[in-house]
């Protein structure tokens, strides 16, 4: 697909009023699972402390994100809205948010969202793209900004795209793509490559413009860290993945619901009696175990990190090597963040029509590439996102979503609650660095939220759930040198 | 509708290529999972003890009922099918079939299926009726007979049509629906008075070729003790559902796979941490209970025998009714075979938003007629087999699939795996009745099958698992004196 | 150990004052845990409807088995008892029960009672033969019995003690022990030649004065209907263990509790993270794996019968043959009731301080007598019934009770609650044999509790866990065509 | 009780043959549990890394701390020893240590242990003075120390008495005992007003030769960070319990497998149906609540923090506080490291013979003063460590180990090999304070060891599970930025 034929004119490629309706539908439902969000919109917004805000979001385009959305609309913020992974828009979601609660097809008053499920390469990052680009809104505003001020990240490509076009743009040339890159990396080339040509500033000024970045996973946060740690970070950032209430509830409580729900959505087969293989026991590891062990099946799991693995030998699983039990498992999930956990050895030693399933991040934790080149190997779609592989040994393997984030691909993602978790801790990390950094107390780092607003995050999700608080006495919190409203832990308190 | 809207022409409603090819693939698939009817094919094939065999059956049209018609077929039944709930048909399944594995849409070479998602009553009827015409077949062969002489049954439908015909055929008339009946029971008076109008002895005729009936379910089987304890049953019958790989498995894992996996397509809604009611605790209820913990949520359980009750305490679930917990429920599920176990007064003193599903047996276990007969009460359709229905208090609830089986309604039933074992039995006992019974050891009653066939059932499916199984050495054997290759168990051993 | 040595005097060997107290205090906060047998005496004790039976005891002489025993004394039967086991006396509790609630040491008003934690198994028989001597009682009385009317039996011992001395009576002479016989079967032959030795007819007088045993366990049920087919069942008899309230929660509750307990009282080890082995799921292995899974451990199951292997499968448990996990395994448990299941060569293949323990029924599952034979092997007692085993092949296993029922030795066997289910079964059935056949309905055969009787066992015990019980209404109960008290399931209902 | 009557001659109270021989056996199969511990001796025997560390030792004093102190010996060290709690001493493992392994009852070659089951708080106190007391060693050496140069405590007892002696000798007076003081402050003031009566610099000059503590529980470390944060903290100390594999190890799973060691030897109650409550959902409560679970108990949880009581919701347990459930609860266990988490006003609102179990830390968690000075209250042993309280009120409650540490009182603490971890932690830290701080790298503050020992104590661990890791490849290893060998993860990360 040649720049040509992107879409050049609506923000959302399909954008009819059924779409959209469904989506509103949909969207009014979830707001009563995401207790959070709606609490946030009833402390904050009468006193729109987002007024000003201008914010653009990469995240996947769902149900859920759209309560985000239109809360961070709420307090006062203008956005502008990707997704952060190709198959993982929900159209209607996106076709609701694009219209607006009050808006309507033909005049839409909602949000400009460049998603929708199933984007090309070159689509995406056009998308991406897109989002920075707030010269409509400062020209109707006669403003002289050019892009957001705030980015509201997901896995950390906007924040790639922001520093990557200000480092081509001060070296003056866009390098080319080298043997070896993915492409994916040859994609954003061209794409800086066209900028370049167009602008030479474009994203220096973009970056000055941006006062700071929340980032939702580990994946993004691990690039910001690296890019703290070498002084190239261009702006503060708030890690929100690893608030409390983001990576032991999304990655845990997310994985556990979604990775059984997509697994029966691509496959209808039965989990019990089935042999799991789970690459990786960290929290979404421990989730997906817990998931499968609950359906009835027999969790094998792999780890590289002594301490995860004795945990997992501690919660019943036995811990070894996908060589060991390579052709006793029907079901392959991985969850490392990691790269060719599952190989195409891998692949071709496995049981006839065994389950390929990654939940952790990026396509690449399978060897989607090498089986792609795989000679005499077959590609069949027994559905979308759902690939028969007939291998060349005669067997066959069923991947899912291509190796991408299948709850997303296969599924419909976290479902609300779990995001509500997160998205709240999003939206306070927003606040944070948009409303709350007057003083100029974040630097260009990396940052957790406090302690006391990750308490805050839980507590606004306790009603839902009929939870009763235990409150301590006065005495009881002197015995344990606490204040009576918390923060309860230390910050080093694993959970 | 009146009847001269039903289709006459096709089998299948809706019977184009892709759906037919959609289908298709399934079904492979599906094969792999159905290592009990596979092992069947294999065993039987050759000496085709089915031929001469006429299978009305009257299950759900699902993938799976598809690798077990296919299977009749393999072991040389002649067949005709009806779906036996209005929801439960997947139409690419259906039409896989119809169009059969080496036909074309134009010239089909499977077998004639009478179903599709979504019919009405009068459509449902009309099909179970076409399923027992049998008079193309006759003429094709230059035979006699006008119906099927054996029945598949699933809920007691078919059976009990052809009772009720032969009754009202001997009567000489078909009785009036009277204030009270169900309006599916004037559906049924309406089709038979039709029929009787035509033919004074169809169903006379038909029942008197009928060599007998295997009936899947509780409810099914439940009348047909009925109909044997008046001396009424009009021919052998054997109940698959006591069988223990049918009941232990289809009704508690089935359940285990499919309520969740329902419960996920029809709301998303994180079933984590939530508060959810089970009615009933049999294996349907076990199911269900076991499959929402494990997910994480808090189960609580009603019963009525305290033996049930006792184990549901004994598992370590809040035992008690549910209008002690109306107020504290997320979600809902009956899985009793009762009727009105949710009654109006119920759905009115819950929360706002609560789920309602029953994944028992019929529609009246939730008062649904009540509900739609409820003053101020209105239905939102959020999609297909989910509905909102917006209460007079103000408070909405999401009832699924209109109160039928929501694991068949907004899922895909029960997975392959299960499946198989339950089809497995159901071949056997065909066989049993059909091929084995030249010495009339089958009378007009019901059966269970042997138990060394049950164990059969269970050994065809061991392999697929990965499971070894042990042998007693004849000594062994000796000692608990069974034989070396069993039955190990008493008849009634529980398990 | 000859038969001069035996004790004489006193029924119980060690019945001191501070004994009986401590059995006391224990057999009153069992009571607490006991409600059915408490509801029982309610009921009953008024009417004395076991005044005139004369009941000999045989079933471990626990504080359980204490409450159960004063149960039978409140609703006016005589008792003598003996243990079945020569490991599982409670001490105190056989101490209390001989001195009785009213009682003191030097006039005590209790029970004779003839068992203590360790006997020989000279001693165990002497013990058995004593329970059977009646005619102190009758004396006192001025009757002509000899021996009890009733038997409660648990392992079908006395039941057996009765076949044969009767069999050997008639035959007039007592076979030799055999090579290849067990020196147990030769400490009968022992007994029962010195008493034929004194009188020709004692047995064949007992079996005539017999009216009904009631049978407690799988194995002593067994050994009933083998009598029962071949004729030569004396008397009728309840098997009690085939109440679902006993069979379903002795073996699997009970087991559930008291497995873990055992390890832990005799071994100290860590169950959690270690690869433990059920061998048989039945609902001993089945509550045996669900207590070890439950305290973090991986279980494999082995299996003989394809049905319940399937089961363990879909449970989630690997099923192998241990041949193929042995050197894996750091726990063996064996449930099984059969004989020969963990043989010399498998303790050979053991890895160092493997736990060897059995919760089946006879020390033969685990082949005890190959290991005492087996050349260079050193039994060192680390504290009593545990036993490291030094093999010759220089490492070492730990054997627990020597074989036995590890949950009685090594523990106190079932807790109350538990027993409390098996044991209000044993009354109302010594209440059926006793006082409700007067019109002889129980013939020479073997009997299940009627259903309602089984539901009657639950109902008494829901109270005390808080379980409501939700009540059918009218309507309901036609509908499913049962009573609204019940009962509320056909017999081969599995549970 | 006078210090006249405090033992004054040997280090065991009693310590006589069988016992050590009993301990000694228990030992050696604890060695086999305890795999860190000896991997420890293994690698650093031959170099004596703690030779010159005259360490004094403040830990329950079971077989378990038996391995541990014969591995600080095995390394060089010196050692003197005291329990940290009056119940907690398994007197045969004191008797063993006391002896040796190559000593006899005559001759003793072990360690000077001060400490036997069932202290009063006066011997306790005088113990914990004694293990301080290492005049007789300085003599022997012909060196001028009086104290030891390293404390390895756990709940901080043996840090407090140096920091208490000392700051009262420097203001020359020790305070009275004020209204409101707990008893056991009195006892401790006795001590050092008797202590500062014979030396006004005894406490001062240990202290200066305390190079450092090593400390074992949450509430020693909370004592050390507030003394540091007040900057009176005398040493360096090692927080050894928030290593991973101590706090997430020890204290969950620990407790899961001693809660219910402990109710079970204590009471022998059905945990199986019983309705329990764990207030608190720290570690130790999640230990806690999977535990009871696992035996098939309903679980109830309070919390105070919002985030552990979310957690404690999405894992499926009913979360509210003590009061709303009081009177349906069978088992009480706290685990909240706070005081008065249940008060008297609680115990009289409980069911009858409900138990009350602590698990958490200190005996104010249940208010016993309150209980002990409660009118009409009567407590009578049922067995050690048992107590019935009879209220006046007419019930009763059962209080386990008199409101102490309960998996301690009545049981025999956490297991060999969850005290493997932790003490592979305490040698490694106290290694690196002793051996490795030679450039003075720890200031008086409070550490954490580093991940890479924290891993290491893991990977001792995984062997004897039988868990295979997996290795990442060096491309893996740079792709998620860390070294081959770990440490994996960042210091925040929360397992």
């Amino acid at each position: 697909m040649t720049s040509t034929t992107l879409p050049t004119a609506l923000p959302f490629k399909v954008a009819d009023l059924s779409l959209a309706e469904a989506g509103r539908h949909q969207i009014r439902l979830a707001e009563n699972e995401m207790p959070g969000l709606m609490a946030l919109r009833e402390e904050f917004g009468p006193s729109q402390p987002l007024a000003g805000a201008r914010i653009m979001g990469s995240l996947h385009m769902t149900v859920q994100t759209a309560v985000l959305i239109e809360t961070l609309v709420a307090l006062g913020a203008k956005v502008r809205w990707v997704s952060c992974n190709i198959f993982s828009t929900q159209d209607d979601a996106a076709a609701a948010v694009a219209v607006g609660p009050t808006g309507t097809v033909d005049a839409p008053a909602g949000v400009p969202v460049f998603a929708w499920k199933g984007e090309t390469l070159e689509e995406y990052w056009w998308c991406t793209d897109r989002a920075f680009d707030w010269t409509a809104e400062a020209a109707a505003e006669g403003e002289a900004y050019i892009g957001p001020n705030m980015i509201l990240d997901d896995g950390g490509d906007a924040t790639l795209l922001v520093h990557k076009g200000r480092e081509f743009e001060l070296a003056g040339a866009v390098p080319q793509k080298q043997p070896g890159d993915s492409q994916e990396w040859g994609v954003i080339l061209d794409l800086l490559r066209g900028s370049l040509a167009q602008s030479s500033d474009r994203w220096t000024t973009i970056a000055a413009e941006i006062q700071g970045v929340t980032e939702e996973t580990t994946t993004g946060v691990h690039r910001l860290y690296e890019l703290a740690k070498t002084g190239d970070l261009l702006f503060p950032a708030i890690n929100v993945n690893d608030s409390v209430t983001k990576s032991k509830f999304d990655n845990k409580y997310g994985i556990r619901h979604s990775l059984p729900d997509g697994l029966n959505r691509a496959t209808d087969v039965l989990i019990g009696g089935k042999v799991a293989f789970v690459a990786g026991y960290g929290d979404v590891g421990k989730g997906s175990a817990e998931a499968l062990r609950g359906q009835g099946a027999r969790v094998i799991v792999s780890e590289i990190d002594p301490i995860c693995a004795l945990q997992a030998a501690m919660d019943g699983y036995q811990v070894t090597t996908i060589e060991n039990v390579l052709d006793q498992v029907d079901i392959f999930v991985t969850g490392t963040g990691n790269e060719n956990v599952i190989t195409v050895d891998h692949l071709l030693g496995m049981k006839h029509q065994a389950i390929v399933a990654n939940v952790g991040h990026f396509d690449n934790e399978i060897d989607m590439a090498g089986l792609e080149a795989l000679p005499g190997a077959e590609k069949v779609e027994i559905k979308p996102q759902v690939h028969e592989w007939r291998l060349p040994n005669g067997r066959s393997i069923l991947v899912l979503s291509e190796g991408r984030l299948m709850n997303l691909g296969n599924a419909t993602g976290h479902p609300s609650f779990v995001m509500s978790n997160s998205f709240t801790n999003q939206v306070l990390a927003q606040l944070e660095l948009f409303a709350n950094n007057a003083d100029g107390r974040y630097a260009k780092s990396v940052y957790v939220l406090p302690k006391h607003l990750d308490e805050k995050v839980a507590r606004l999700h306790l009603d839902a759930l009929g939870v009763v608080l235990t409150e301590l006495t006065p005495r009881q919190a002197a015995y344990i040198g606490v204040d009576v409203n918390g923060p309860f832990k230390v910050d080093h308190y694993r959970y």
